[in-house]
């Protein structure tokens, strides 16, 4: 092993040592991963409903940008609600005990959003402002069918 | 506007109003964005140095997707370093006052990182565990040389 191999190995272990069974080292981990992840999305959907409400300028180009970022962080965070990991057990996650409870319920409504995600993405493409509104209100609705289900207030 | 658009801008108009100047409303969305990305990127690249350190069997299509998303994710923490988000304003951060001090060179340091990680996707894509290890290692070391420069521990 060379010294540079040596010494990325010695930084991906301190960013994690997985079992081969598991994605995640500790519940905190898939907590802090799936907020870090929403957090990404949101923050890139936000941007884009600002040019749909016409908050900001329409840019095409950012708007493509933004589109592709949430559809890629929208199939990031489901592996990580994983077993333990409701807020019943942690105090910082505002996952309902609901998501574990009505799991194919929560599951249909992640691959409804992935889904409106993934329009939305092929809209922006366009580069058409009106496609993208189209396709931005049923990827927000998503968003907030599965907040009001399965996320605390 | 129809119902399903009005929906969605109000979710939209939830997670973020913005003035057309900024990219962020507040510096704690700031800090919060940027370490939500090298949260998600970290948590990735850790499972990619998993398989390179042998502690997980390769899987060359996991590779090659937990390396599109370092890639991807190397491009977004930077925008978020605005001013006036360092560790001598907020707590929460280990961000240095040098990243502002000498930004320059943080700058450079991050154009490396991202250089790095698109090389190690174009490894990833080959499918061949050899050249992701080749290209893992001077990802990682750029990690590190940042964090070292400009992270407090």
């Amino acid at each position: 092993m060379n010294r540079s191999l040596l010494a990325a190995a010695t930084v991906a272990a301190l960013v994690v040592a997985l079992p081969a069974a598991a994605q995640f080292q500790k519940p905190e981990d898939a907590i802090k991963y799936r907020q870090s992840a929403l957090t990404v999305m949101g923050t890139h959907f936000g941007r884009l409903g600002a040019m749909v409400q016409g908050k900001v300028p329409f840019d095409a180009a950012a708007a493509a940008h933004n589109a592709q970022i949430v559809e890629t962080m929208s199939k990031l965070p489901f592996t990580a609600f994983i077993d333990g990991t409701s807020q019943s057990q942690f105090p910082n996650t505002h996952a309902k005990p609901d998501i574990w409870a009505e799991r194919a319920k929560f599951d249909a409504a992640a691959t409804k959003m992935q889904d409106a995600a993934a329009k939305l993405n092929v809209a922006a493409k366009s580069g058409n402002l009106d496609q993208i509104k189209a396709a931005f209100g049923p990827t927000g609705q998503a968003c907030k069918a599965c907040h009001d289900d399965f996320r605390s207030k």
